[in-house]
């Protein structure tokens, strides 16, 4: 590692795979080659060695002290990102129990969620918030859970549209399934109260190729013996991940990032606050310029991870984006279904790069506004 | 990097994940904080960004040169490995076609194939070498192929075994589909003959994370749209692998590997060439050993990747793992399901590392026979 590789790097925005730690990178340049009393690359040694061994437990054992998770939940590494949960989770455990399925939908990808989950059972749209454009979350009195359904399923942080629960829908007994992906260890969670969450790894928590899956040990009963191997909870539960060949490197990249949520940043409240600070100062620069940024999410649901705006036209916003980036501003186009501005500042996003793009942003602003 | 990491590293006989050329881990670790002209990390950059766009259509182009692979192939960059193809085959190639798949088994990774095929729809034992404990491949005319059926699937190097087909059974005008995890890329393969080639890339050409599918077009069209969206190759192929996000530093060092293949080694025969000299070196003591070292294989199998024998006792076979490891000599021990010795001496396992562990082989057993 030189210094000037250091001084190359952009401040990156991108909604995933997204920016890392720069003490997590240096560490996994430091040690590629060759990990400490090991003689080869994490990527070269056997998923069933010692040494993986104490990698995978040191990274399981890190997300459990983080998140509090009780002893009754299995945590599974797994590949195939989000995508593939929204096929594995009805087919686990919504096939053949003869129930239904409940989706909120509060944005693009609980939407998607829903379309692979219709292929394995009988679902409803309990919620769903497109008729203003999935700007806001479910108000109080609007969800009526049915007490005998399958599992509910959320989306806790909207990527695309920026939208994100500020606490969990009271779903009873019922079981909440969270797809996590994009606000996965961005604050405290409790646990307890989910019957399963999912993440992929490349928004706070790894590189792409990862996928995490903490999940109650009683729905891995609905797990039938049917299914297809990799695609059955149970059989990963039961192998603790290593039915086949795990994602070695993502687990080892996963685990030193929860170190580094533990001993560089201080746990998951610290890691909220920071995640506050960081976007309500550009929230401030969106209230502060009417007509000008015009923020999607309604203030009550706005995302601490993903900042999404527009400008009064595209050619503004194409000029905002060119530069931004000759400022080192990078990733900050908008999901290419919606258009505009996303600012994804993720954990491991520095204060300074968001203080960067504030200031960017009240100086385009002032030069821009009313053209 | 430093001189250090380098003389810290092992000879790797691991049969997966597994040893990669030295050249290319420098590379990774060179750019790991800041690919040239990029400013983020390999494990940062969005899968959409034309940084990763030349990356993929490069690691594309790399191995469609090096396989001389016709234009009616598509190249998919999947996750799951090896296993979830097990599934993902006959739920595309199988099911509605009302057809029967045919399997070939000359070990335990294309009896696991079968496990899942039959949760799929009808399949047929074409052929199974467990009575002699997978040692061989089939003879001429003992494969009656059924000219109906939906493909012939077989395992082109069996791991455990160490049984590698030398070339590729006739099936007509049955597409051929071939598990090829464990020697790709190992020789030439005339791809035209097969319908389907896939492979994890954790032996020859990659990370663990990452899985590399060919498919001739045609095959394609039996993929429903019933089928999950992340289990259908269709909607892969149409959307170039990138669907969802892929495992992004996998296809970087995929790419990394064809590189070396074409312009360090100088393509695949003469990578071929090489690991028959390689696996001459150590197949040439089990010879001179008999009652000593016992190979695994019939001599016209032996696979090019995994030596696999037994020493006369258990208590040899540990003695040798202990005193082999001490000599930087590593990952050895047999698959657990067989136990004894497996050397796995894939593409980039270089030629000192085979020599040094010829020359251990001897002087062990000069030192412990007749004992």
């Amino acid at each position: 590692m030189t210094t000037n590789d250091v001084a190359e790097r952009v401040f990156n925005f991108s909604a995933g795979p997204a920016v890392m730690p720069l003490s997590v990178l240096q560490q996994v340049q430091r040690d590629l080659l060759s990990l400490p009393g090991c003689g080869a690359s994490i990527m070269e040694i056997s998923h069933r060695s010692k040494q993986f061994d104490a990698i995978h437990l040191d990274a399981q054992q890190r997300l459990r002290a983080l998140l509090s998770i009780p002893d009754n939940y299995k945590i599974l590494f797994l590949q195939g990102g989000s995508r593939l949960q929204f096929s594995m989770v009805p087919m686990n455990l919504l096939r053949g129990t003869g129930l239904t399925a409940d989706y909120i939908l509060t944005g693009s990808w609980g939407s998607n969620a829903l379309k692979e989950a219709v292929k394995e059972g009988q679902t409803r749209k309990l919620w769903d918030g497109k008729a203003t454009n999935y700007d806001r979350l479910p108000a109080e009195g609007e969800l009526q859970v049915n007490p005998g359904a399958a599992y509910v399923h959320i989306t806790s942080n909207e990527t695309i549209e920026g939208v994100q629960f500020v606490t969990e829908p009271d779903t009873g007994d019922v079981p909440l399934v969270c797809d996590s992906s994009s606000d996965f260890l961005c604050r405290p969670v409790p646990v307890s109260r989910y019957g399963m969450i999912y993440a992929c790894a490349q928004k706070n928590a790894g590189p792409s190729g990862l996928t995490v899956v903490i999940i109650r040990e009683d729905l891995l009963e609905r797990s039938r013996d049917e299914l297809p191997g990799y695609l059955n909870y149970r059989v990963h539960a039961e192998n603790d991940s290593m039915w086949n060949t795990p994602c070695t490197i993502g687990i080892y990249v996963f685990g030193l990032i929860t170190r580094w949520l533990q001993e560089e940043i201080g746990g998951l409240a610290k890691m909220k606050q920071l995640n506050e600070e960081k976007a309500k100062l550009l929230y401030e620069v969106l209230d502060a310029s009417p007509g000008f940024y015009q923020g999607h999410a309604r203030p009550d649901c706005r995302s601490l991870m993903n900042v999404t705006f527009r400008l009064p036209n595209p050619d503004l916003e194409k000029a905002f984006l060119s530069e931004a980036s000759k400022r080192r501003l990078d990733g900050l186009k908008g999901h290419r279904s919606v258009g505009g501005i996303r600012a994804s500042i993720y954990n491991a996003m520095p204060m300074e790069g968001v203080t960067g793009l504030r200031d960017f942003m009240v100086e385009f602003r002032d030069r821009n506004a009313g053209k």
